[in-house]
């Protein structure tokens, strides 16, 4: 029986993902169509008060292909607002002409792996604070996967000694310090929230980046060995302002 | 072959997932609305009556995500009972409005892991009568999620000499005991009545002791090399009082 | 190349999982659900008639949770009978408001594993017939799964000796007789007919035998190692006189 | 690196599987039902022409449960004409009471695991050539799954040596032989065409005698270790006479 | 911990599978199809221009079976060029006649295993510039399908040494080189951007080839061991004058 890791936990979080119905779209009346995206462009600008108001933070993203159409990953401190947040959405005339293909629960998280001992315990620190409760870059892409750390056979995470697993999750670090200033990674937990064990979400100018850090740490042993993903959802950022062009037909 | 453990087995339980069609509700007139939701807490009100009688319980929460938007858990003491009050709700008018997307029919149970030998036969003993046939909780929080012991290759639960088993099982009680008064859990049953080996249901103040209780014993023996999850589903409890402005369009 | 086990075939047997679309149900008029009814019940007393002349067999069931509504196992000499009858449903009006789930085409089996060498050829003895020819039991509860012997690495069935299969059979067995009187069990083959190798249909009295039968054997070597399960269907007996009640709405 | 076996390739195969949307079927005036099935007629019809005219060939069954309702089975000298074939069927008038629940593309193959060294190139010989170019048989039942050869650990065929693959598909061979006259079987390879490596087809008269086939190949070593398969699908003939009376309502 | 393979990467890419609602596009008046098959080609036009002034490339085929009925592959410099594509055929008419039953995003990508130590870098040289942006060719036939190197116990791409991986690449390549001229491969790498980690298009003058290579590459090392596949979709040219006659009825 290994020791179990300790986490630091912020905000709740919420990915959720929509596909349009373009054909019922294009059958509704143009003022229908206005009305849906006036009262959705109301929702972002409650949205953008709660993040100005630290109360929470959000993205909007375009998604490419059959899985979705755009993506909103939403923040918020605690799982009762999440839900009012979707639910919202969910009784807005935009909603009436999507479909909800994929979400995902959690919360954003820290691991203790890399505070040493001995040391004060950094959970209340401004900067590890700011890492929990964050505000959500407005970068050109997005890129969210979940994952699990594999518990199979001889490759089993949760048996490892702690001092592998915070070998293996520095030189992971590593790894993703390369991209500092390319990428920006937030990562959540959801064991016992959601179907995978984390999700991991990344923001960045250059999609090309996104291929490059995901695929130079598909070498690490941490995930050559234990790492398991779930489907990829990439994307181009969806501004307030872009949103009636996007849905214009 | 090794010694299968004995159970005792409580009430009937069904977990019955459903997932609202916004759009054809909004569509419905405001009065077969209202007449759907009084019909629904008139429903609720009988269940509280069973539960009152002591002849079962039942917990209603929203759910976060695609996966639904509400659960209904029902425990009865048999398995025709459990059937009449889903036909019942198909046969409401609210259920016109809502997919079942997903369902689970199990037994509470308690294994016998921890009964002592030459120890009397604790099935009648008051305390364990009461954990068989629980009031549910009307905590803030649900969680629940399916699961089975993992037999492949070397990692075979069932294949372990029951001392082994009793040993971990004990270690994974250990776990669960620390979160004493933060947690309630229901084990249920299910092996022949439907595709995994057990349910497991989590009763929370707070949610985030959720994740920290099933990220803790994702560490422990029990769960690093036999543990195999289904999805999870968490979500807010939805008193009856609330019912109407959740359904409010 | 292990010895191949000769099998005893009787029977073609169709398991027929419904679900009901309640919603077009409800909206259907009285008259058309009346007449859908009467039709339904026309039907299963021609298959009555059948049962009585001894050429073939049924049961009828409802079915708890999302997975279906209701279930017809049907028995019959010949593949093209059941076709019959599954198209005859099809045709009905009652079809009109069910979705066909899950289906299973398989023929009743017995292997002779336990036959002695030296014995003589037990096929056709009068038992052997009757139970592969069976009157389908008119008991409280049913629960059906489909299952495969694993063919996994070290796991592999069909790579044993005949010797280790007979003698894992055989205890097999002896788990099963400890609920003779409890449960009756019909095990049909599948191999070339349908997605897994047999399917269980278990009648029972008391719907907590079948998790207690299910979870004693899931420790015999045979099903610890070798067993692989699809999904498990359980309900309550719905007689002819009870199908009027159960779609009244 | 093994040796790669060659092959002998013939005509391209489309397995079409259909389901009846009997509720709209049913809602059609007799007249569009009765012109759908003329239509249907005629084209089964200009696929004789084709058969008798040894351009291709073809078969029609019905399919038992709920994976399908008929399959068509085309064989034509190439994929564009395939692809005409299900173009055809898709815009005939029929096709708008089905929906297309599976489908399998391939090639007519024969491996040349049994071309002795030093024998003359068989792939022109009259007798392969009818295999590759086969009339399909009008039998009593078919039986239609994909397969995969197992790429696992210590179960990889494409690893073992040529010598060892022989032997293996000869032991096979020789019990698919025993049921020469009751299963005629018809082999196509769909490596780079479909999901799966092979698809086989099996006609009989008697439909035991697919079972028996298929459960006494389940020993032969090939298929113990390294035999992975797809769905099943089975049915009886439907002869283009017997037409208007299957779809008859 | 293996040293991690760099990529040179070129075009955004994305294959959009489509199928047809041949039910409701048969219902739609001719001119209303007209005009979806018109605005489609002068989509296909634009597309063209696209191609000619070298700012992208793209592929339309029909494919066989229930995967789809028609595939486009684009190649643009950006991934917010390709979302445009994609908005823009789902704001046209004919999308509203067809279903998008799979896509796939990914970089065309050429590895460095080949490049030489102290060579050059090659990324800049015209040759590889072509290959990176590639004019994607018309000829009959196109497969395409999503792949994963292997991260399985013993078979684990990601933790070979270095020069390991290079031989195994260097053998897959040879057998790659017999099929010039007889089929052109594209590579796309799409780790962090799509579910699997790269995809394979195939262009092919005569289908067999496809089988052909397909098939001898599962004997390579680096397949046999390796390589894990998604599904396949295979199809004929679809020239922009054959969509009237493609989708006429």
């Amino acid at each position: 029986m290994a020791e179990a890791v300790e986490t630091m936990d912020g905000w709740y979080c919420l990915h959720d993902l929509r596909a349009i119905d373009w054909i019922s779209w294009k059958l509704a009346p143009s003022e229908e169509r206005q009305a849906a995206i006036t009262e959705f462009q109301e929702l972002l600008t409650t949205w953008d008060t709660v993040e100005q108001n630290k109360n929470g933070s959000h993205a909007l993203y375009s998604i490419l292909g059959h899985k979705a159409d755009f993506i909103f990953m939403i923040l918020r401190p605690t799982m009762k607002e999440l839900s009012e947040v979707e639910l919202a959405f969910n009784k807005s005339k935009l909603a009436d002409f999507t479909t909800q293909t994929y979400s995902y629960v959690s919360i954003v998280e820290l691991s203790k792996y890399m505070v040493k001992e001995g040391q004060e315990d950094p959970e209340q620190s401004p900067e590890v604070q700011a890492r929990l409760k964050p505000k959500l870059p407005k970068w050109d892409h997005i890129c969210f996967y979940p994952m699990d750390k594999r518990r199979q056979g001889n490759d089993n995470w949760y048996a490892l000694p702690m001092e592998d697993r915070k070998k293996l999750m520095y030189e992971h670090g590593m790894t993703g310090r390369k991209y500092a200033g390319k990428i920006r990674q937030i990562i959540t937990g959801s064991m016992g929230l959601d179907d995978w064990e984390w999700s991991v979400t990344l923001f960045a100018h250059d999609a090309l980046q996104i291929k490059k850090l995901v695929s130079e740490m598909r070498f690490d042993e941490v995930t050559t060995r234990y790492g398991d993903f779930g489907s990829f959802y990439v994307g181009n950022i969806l501004t307030k302002e872009e949103v009636p062009s996007f849905f214009h037909v």
